[in-house]
C-alpha cells in the first residue's frame, strides 16, 4: 500500500504545480498516471507544439513546460503509479481514502485531487475480431516501452505524427517495421514525413498503402495480420501490432465515484477550494467545472494552489498557516535541498 | 483624452499578464502606474531576486519575469501612463469611465481593472523642514532619469540596496556623489557594498557616515545640505537630494472610489468574475480580497484571465465568445504579427 498526503490523479501541468504547492506546506504527493509518463496530453499529444498562453513565458513547447513542471517540482520527491488507471475510491472513517488502479495498486491519502484533465486518454481501436484476444500479446495502443520491440517484427497502422515518429523511431530498434495507411498521404510534421519517405527508400520501413489491417491471426501470441490493398488480402507475419488512431479522453471510471458530474466535468465549489461534493476530494483543472470556468492550463495553477491550503487544513486540523514568500523564505526540498537567494550583508564602509 | 477598452491601474505581473489575455480577446489595454517603470515591486523592490513559485519556472529573477510578461503582451501594443498615480474615477451614464491622475491625464475607458498590488509606493520621507518646499526643486524620492543628475552635485541617503546602487550608477553621472547614512554599515548585497567601497577608495562616491541629513537651504531650489557627524553640524552644497529610505505601499486615492475595503484591500466577486461592487470595476491580484485569498503572483494571472472574460461581455454586449487556445490558433497581434506553430503538412509517401 502506498501512503501520502496527497493522491493526485492525473500527470498533466495542474497535477504536477501541485506536487510543488503542497511541498511548500510540507505535504507529500503521489500520482496517478494512465499514460506511461507524466505530462498529459501535453507530453502525449503535442510535445513539440508551442503555447502561448502561459504566463511569462512568451512561447513554450508543451513538452519543455512538462519538463519544467517536473524539475520544479523534484525536490519534493513525489511517487508516481504510471501506465495503470485509477479504478475505485473507497472513503474509511477516518475520512482518508484508498484509491486502487486498474492493476490493482492500492493507494492511502487523506486528500485526493482530481486533476484528470479531459479524462483518461483512451486509444481509438480498430474494429477487428479476436483484437481484445491479442492485447498485450501482440497489440499495443502505446509504445510503453521500446526495447521491447528490438530484433522483432512490428506493424504500426496510422497516418498522423504517432505513426509517423513511432514508425521512424523503432526502423533502428525492430528487425522489420511496416507501416499500414489506409491512404498514400500522411498528416504531420513535415520533417517526419521526409524522414519516413527517405527510410521507406532506404529499405528501412515497408510503407503498404493505401491499405488496411482486416484481420489478426495467431493463438495465444498474435503470429501474422491480413491486410487488405487494392481489393486484395495478404497475410504478413509480425510479432507485434500497434495501431495508433489517435486518443479520445474518457472520464471513465472516475465518473463512478459518485461525484457530481455536469457535461463530462466534475463540479466544484469554486467560491473557496475547487473541493467536490464529496469532502476530502478536490477537482483541479480541465476536469472540473464552475459558472464561467476557462479550461487553460494557467487556471489549474490557481486551483492546484488554492486546493493544497484546504489540503493543509485537513491533514493539519486546528493547525494555523501563515503563508511565506517563496522570495524571502526560499524553498526547503524533502531532499535536503535549500532554495534561496544570497542573503544581504551587513558590513561596514570605512 | 487616452481612449481604451480596459483601463488596468498597476503595471506588476497581474497587470501585465492582463494585456495579453485581453488582446486574445482582441481588446486593447493602457496602463497606469505611479512607479516611473512597469514591473511594480518586481522592478522597483527586487529586480534581482529570484521568485521560485511561478508555474513552470523552477527560478526566475523578478525582472526577468517582467521583461517576459512584457515581451509576451508586446504585440497588442499596450499604452502606458507612468510615474503618474491613478486619483480620480468618474462613471458616465454609458457605464464607462474617466480616470484623472496627480497630473491631470485623463483616460476612458469601458472597463477599469485595479491591479494595484499593495498600493501605490509612496517614498518613506525623512523628517525634515521644509522638505515638501523643495519637493522637485532639487529633492527626489525616485531617480526617473538619471542625465537629469548629469554634471551635477548629488546627495544621497540611505544604507540599503537603492542607496548603494544608485550611487554607484550616478558616481558616473554627476560631478559629484555624496552618499550620507546613520550607521557605517551598509546592507545590501556583497557586490554592491563592495563596489561603494572601491569608489570610495577610488574618491568617486565621498562617504559620510555615521551621519545624518538635518536641514535644507535654499530659495527657491534647493543649494545645500545640514549634515550632523559626529555631533557637529556641516554644510554641504548640492544640487540634489535624493533620500533612499524605501517604500511604503499605500492604497491611495482609490480607497476613495467608493469600493468596499476590508484590512486595505478590495473586496471581489470571486465567484465569478473579480467584479467590484461597482458593476465594470475589477481588482486583480494582490490588491484584492475573498475568502481564502492568497496573495500571490499565480493567482492574480488567474484572476486577470477571469476577468478579461467579463470585460468582454461588457464590451461586446450579446455576442458570445468561445475559447481558443493559442496552441491551436495561434497569437493574432494588434501589430500585425502572427504567432502560429507550423502546420503539419499533408503529403503522399510513394
Amino acid at each position: 500500500m502506498i501512503k501520502t498526503d496527497i493522491l493526485i490523479i492525473g500527470a498533466g501541468p495542474t497535477g504536477l504545480f501541485t506536487v510543488f504547492e503542497a511541498g511548500l506546506l510540507k505535504l507529500k504527493c503521489h500520482i496517478i498516471d494512465a499514460l506511461p509518463q507524466p505530462g498529459g496530453q501535453l507530453a502525449e499529444l503535442y510535445p513539440k507544439k508551442p503555447i502561448y498562453d502561459i504566463p511569462g513565458f512568451p512561447e513554450v513547447l508543451a513538452g519543455d513546460l512538462v519538463d519544467n513542471l517536473l524539475e520544479q517540482g523534484k525536490q519534493f520527491e513525489p511517487g508516481f503509479t504510471l501506465g495503470e488507471r485509477a479504478e475505485t475510491i473507497e472513503k474509511l472513517e477516518d475520512g482518508s481514502f484508498i484509491v486502487t488502479t486498474n492493476k490493482g495498486t492500492q493507494h492511502h491519502a487523506s486528500v485526493v485531487a482530481i486533476a484528470g484533465g479531459l479524462g483518461s486518454f483512451e486509444p481509438r481501436k480498430p474494429i477487428l475480431e479476436n483484437l481484445g484476444h491479442f492485447e498485450e500479446n501482440g497489440v499495443d495502443y502505446f509504445v510503453k516501452n521500446p526495447e521491447q520491440y528490438r530484433d522483432k517484427k512490428v506493424v504500426i497502422a496510422g497516418g498522423g505524427d504517432s505513426a509517423l515518429d513511432w514508425s521512424i523511431f523503432l526502423a533502428d530498434v525492430a528487425s522489420e517495421v511496416t507501416l499500414v495507411h489506409r491512404r498514400n498521404e500522411f498528416r504531420g510534421a513535415l520533417d517526419s514525413v521526409e524522414k519516413v519517405q527517405e527510410l521507406k527508400q532506404a529499405g528501412k520501413i515497408n510503407l503498404i498503402t493505401p491499405a488496411e489491417v482486416v484481420g489478426l491471426q495467431g493463438e495465444d501470441k498474435l503470429e501474422a495480420l491480413l491486410i487488405e490493398k487494392d481489393g486484395e488480402t495478404i497475410s504478413k507475419a509480425t510479432d507485434y501490432f500497434i495501431p495508433l488512431f489517435g486518443l479520445s479522453p474518457k472520464l471513465g471510471p472516475i465518473g463512478d465515484w459518485g461525484l457530481e458530474i455536469e457535461k463530462n466535468a466534475i463540479k466544484v465549489d469554486n467560491s473557496l477550494d475547487y473541493q467536490t461534493n464529496i469532502p476530502g476530494i478536490f477537482a483541479i483543472g480541465d476536469v472540473n467545472t464552475y459558472p464561467g470556468k476557462l479550461k487553460l492550463i494557467l487556471c489549474g495553477f490557481h486551483e492546484a494552489t488554492m486546493m493544497c491550503q484546504a489540503a493543509y487544513n485537513i491533514i493539519n486540523p486546528g493547525k494555523k498557516y501563515v503563508l511565506k514568500y517563496t522570495t524571502v523564505s526560499g524553498v526547503d526540498g524533502f531532499d535536503g535541498t535549500k532554495k534561496q537567494a544570497p542573503k544581504p550583508v551587513v558590513q561596514a564602509i570605512v
